[in-house]
């Protein structure tokens, strides 16, 4: 028997990407971000979103521009960091002794030690109530070789991305691979031949 | 040194969802997603996108309702099957054998046997290119009591849901949990004041 929990916003896993942005006198901000996703393939789009209120959402409008850089399980406390302080009142770069790199495609930083970043040009802002989404064209992918599997794409376990969930306020690790997608579903698929 | 992959969507981690939606004749369908996220907290919104040429493309279109179901670890055949099958050829929800349950706050049914599930209204739809994305508002939530903790909502750990990667296309199980979100961060805030 479910129980009914009201119109909450329990969906999960939730990813964890810092959002890089310039500000006034090109100053560079970071701040964490759980609510977005990949959200077209042709052009490729990446969603996320943000109150009016922060930085970030100034900072995105005025610039057109956005990183978002993917923190690994290390980056824990950075990444836990620039969710709670506002680059209102703190350099949060300095603060992480994290470091902005310009980058050459996007009006944004991204940021030097983290392993997967994403330069985006912003496509389109959608107000949806107290959280804007603003949608990016992703114009670039960068990695660091040594998470690069042989298809040249970022291995997810070598990144080892942090996830979250706005349900019980918790971060995770991430587990075990448990197999290649469009795979173990196909034992259904032969069993009903269609 | 960062290696340029180009424009392509690598962005990680991202979520394992089963969307449930009427078609014609009433016919439930599922399909599975892994892009989408959480876009806004009021009104609580969640956004999929789906190509075109899917028959919950057509549903979502028509019925304006669309259902969120989360996979535990152990759904993951029925989930990787929901995502090669079309509902145009075949009854997905009786060959992986799960079971429909009309909603009774929006035209979608949900799935009975799954720990956690969202009725959602939908709201917007934004053309995007080869993607649509669907932002529904979530009219209610529902879980398995087993599931919920103390502060009645789902505990990430119970439902255990499964994580995917574009870049790597695969599957991955949830791993341990690192800590309250707005904590470990705390320690960056008090070494600078700030």
């Amino acid at each position: 028997m479910k129980k009914s929990l009201g119109a909450k916003v329990v969906a999960m896993p939730s990813p964890v990407w810092i959002v890089g942005t310039y500000g006034d006198h090109n100053q560079p901000n970071i701040m964490t971000v759980a609510w977005g996703g990949i959200c077209c393939s042709v052009p490729p789009c990446i969603a996320i979103s943000v109150q009016q209120s922060r930085l970030t959402h100034s900072n995105i409008t005025k610039r057109k521009a956005f990183t978002i850089n993917v923190p690994s399980r290390h980056h824990l406390a950075e990444a836990d960091y620039a969710g709670i302080a506002s680059g209102k009142y703190a350099d949060k770069f300095s603060v992480t002794s994290l470091t902005p790199v310009r980058s050459e495609l996007v009006d944004a930083p991204y940021i030097q030690e983290f392993l997967l970043v994403l330069e985006c040009k912003l496509l389109h802002t959608i107000e949806l109530g107290r959280h804007t989404q603003f949608i990016g064209q992703i114009i670039d992918a960068k990695a660091d070789e040594a998470v690069l599997s042989d298809n040249e794409n970022p291995a997810m376990a070598s990144v080892n991305p942090l996830i979250s969930s706005a349900a019980d306020r918790k971060y995770y690790a991430l587990g075990e691979c448990l197999g290649q997608t469009y795979h173990i579903g196909l034992q259904l698929v032969d069993k009903n031949g269609k």
